[in-house]
């Protein structure tokens, strides 16, 4: 392991300033804006959300991150997502990066805009532009700042997300500082969230785009929550290169150290999305090995964390292995059934619940016991070949019923 | 409309006798196996789960179909589903099925079986042999006989499924006659279902395979309650032949005047499914129309009723139109979100909430009137093209999480 995890989020790496603040955009008395800015131009990659509804955000920041050669801010809201708003979503989208411009004296389109919450409403820009000269005046590279901008985009969330992480290269300290926000309406390709990962390495826009495109497959798109891929997500990844190592424009050395970093700090933040999915009490991990190809191990290992009944019996503390069994079948990925063999794990121990095609004569007891602490893994040897994966997801209570049967109001 | 609906189930066909009886297989005090018999061997068609763990009576009556010209018998317990239950479970088949042959007097190939419950226990031969004896006792034409193997398939669900129309080909009188059990694993590509349709109709097992075939994609295999694919579902369909018609052969009148029946049959069991999904307190119907593709008609119409938070949002009786335009959006079908209408349709009303890709100023007190029935439409105008799709789904409510949270003991 070649880098050491840090106290930190977006605020941690040189030259990275955040803010958040209370705009009024939707609730009352609570931050709701979140700005982050860097003070030297930086190059950025971003991942968009798969779904054909795109909100007005995610369309402005993939031309962004398309034609400009770097970035300088984001600014984050949370209320309304500014999605399935027509024209005047866009032109909401226009007029913020007109003002955070200003506010900043940077160009337009080193602006990007990021929204989640209700879609189909429109953003009251009356309140976003006093936000705006807000944020701008907060903005500091402190600590607490980070946390601000944390909080202020967090929506159904019940923790903030944040990691930072410091590794060195060519003989220079880089640090990548991260922070995410879930927690409904996640599932991969992209999940419902909004994540923005910092770091002053120096890398060029290419190599970037390659380390997300590399590392987001296996993290961040093997969450879910509850099967619905949302309008808004969003994945930006910013370098700024105040780090000063020799620059990063190659595979090699250098970059297979910023990707062991980014890696950790992705797997990070999905699995404490997943973990703080809508309702849930617990972590949902479902680890496929031995499956015959990558991609099938892929297929399983989402089909099982996404399956209702499966996440329904992890909240029961149940070790329905048929359940698991069942949703391995649906995945769309061909195996031998007479092979599989299954385990329950956690930090109260192991369970063998179903070896080679049959249920073993497992303790319901001890099972429970597993399935009882707050981080589940379901292990499944498929016997089929050496590809593995592994996905997050997390179980399905009462709650998130709750929160979701009148989320609107 | 060239059919009639008419009081009865399974026995209303001619030359069908039904039963059930409590066989102790793993519920105590109510019935748990069920008999179809037909006086005359039937020619039938199936069509089973595309689960690549399928259970062991599934492979039973997937060979059954294939290979054996008639059948007679159909044997079903719930309770234990037999699957996953490697050599012991296809061994129970066939002693099944001898059994089943020798306390009717008909050849063993001609016996189907059928399973639901827990996945992964073996079923107990010592209480399923009694059972056969007394379901072969218990066979009878009446009306309580088919009330009763209706009975003795049900697991969660909470209301018996039952269905029979009459119509008449080349100038006699044809019955369909049909019983099916939900209520939860049930997803497109079969359902988690067992569906037996009886009928006296004289068809080729080839046209009674091609009726099967057209007529499930649109009706049973667009179902989801919860976007598990079962192990064990299963659809057969049995023509005896006794209510001497022309034999139906090929395409034509009398086969589409059959097929117009069927189709009665499947959809009024397919919906009747899913209004009785887990927990369910409303059937949620979601019609596309005006999509470009069939294709992508049932792709969106099936993403929509499966998605989970539009499921929560019906349970809740909010018109949350954004999460539909979500699940329109990452079904996998293009289509410009620009262009969509969404209206909300019951028994108290329509309301439109979204229109040409803009919320209308709807009245949500007169939104929630419409979402507050027991069924609950919401229709998705793409203004693509001409193509149309329906799928039945149902709410996301506590008792689903309840129910599923400790199903297995």
């Amino acid at each position: 392991m070649s880098y050491e995890v840090i106290d930190g989020g977006v605020t941690a790496a040189n030259g990275f300033k955040a803010a958040g603040v209370a705009a009024g955009i939707k609730y009352t008395g609570r931050k709701d804006m979140a700005m982050i800015y860097s003070e030297k131009p930086a190059v950025a990659a971003g991942m968009f959300t798969s779904n054909v509804v795109k909100a007005a955000p995610v369309k402005h920041d993939m031309e962004v991150v398309e034609t400009s050669p770097f970035v300088q801010a984001v600014v984050a809201n949370s209320g309304i997502a500014n999605a399935a708003t027509g024209e005047q979503g866009m032109k909401v989208c226009r007029e913020t990066a007109k003002a955070v411009a200003a506010a900043l004296a940077i160009p337009e389109n080193a602006v990007l805009i990021g929204s989640t919450g209700v879609i189909g409403d429109q953003i009251p820009m009356d309140r976003v532009l006093p936000g705006i000269a807000a944020l701008a005046d907060a903005l500091s590279d402190t600590r607490q700042a980070a946390a601000d901008a944390e909080a202020a985009i967090m929506t159904t969330d019940t923790v903030p997300k944040e990691i930072a992480v410091r590794t060195v290269i060519g003989g220079k300290t880089v640090t990548i500082g991260g922070m995410s926000k879930g927690s409904g309406m996640i599932h991969p390709n992209m999940c419902t969230m909004l994540a923005y990962i910092c770091t002053d390495c120096s890398i060029s826009k290419e190599m970037l785009d390659k380390a997300a495109h590399l590392d987001i497959p296996d993290t961040f798109n093997m969450i879910t929550v509850d099967g619905d891929t949302s309008t808004n997500d969003t994945y930006l990844l910013m370098a700024n290169g105040l780090a000063e190592n020799p620059v990063i424009d190659s595979e090699g050395e250098d970059f297979d150290i910023f990707m062991e970093a980014l890696h950790y700090v992705n797997t990070y933040l999905a699995r404490a999305m997943a973990k703080d999915g809508e309702g849930a009490t617990a972590l949902f991990e479902v680890k496929v090995v031995n499956a015959d190809t990558k991609e099938n191990a892929k297929m399983l290992a989402r089909s099982v964390a996404g399956s209702a009944l499966c996440k329904a019996a992890v909240f029961g503390h149940d070790a329905n292995f048929g359940r698991i069994l069942c949703a391995l079948g649906y995945s769309g990925a061909g195996f031998d059934p007479e092979k599989v063999t299954l385990d329950f794990e956690s930090r109260a121990g192991k369970v063998r619940v179903f070896e080679k095609g049959v249920k073993t004569g497992f303790s319901e007891e001890e099972a429970t016991a597993v399935l009882s602490e707050d981080e589940v893994t379901v292990v499944a040897d498929m016997d089929e070949g050496d590809a593995s994966a592994v996905a997050y997801g997390c179980d399905l209570s009462y709650d998130y019923v709750k929160i979701n049967a009148d989320y609107r109001s």
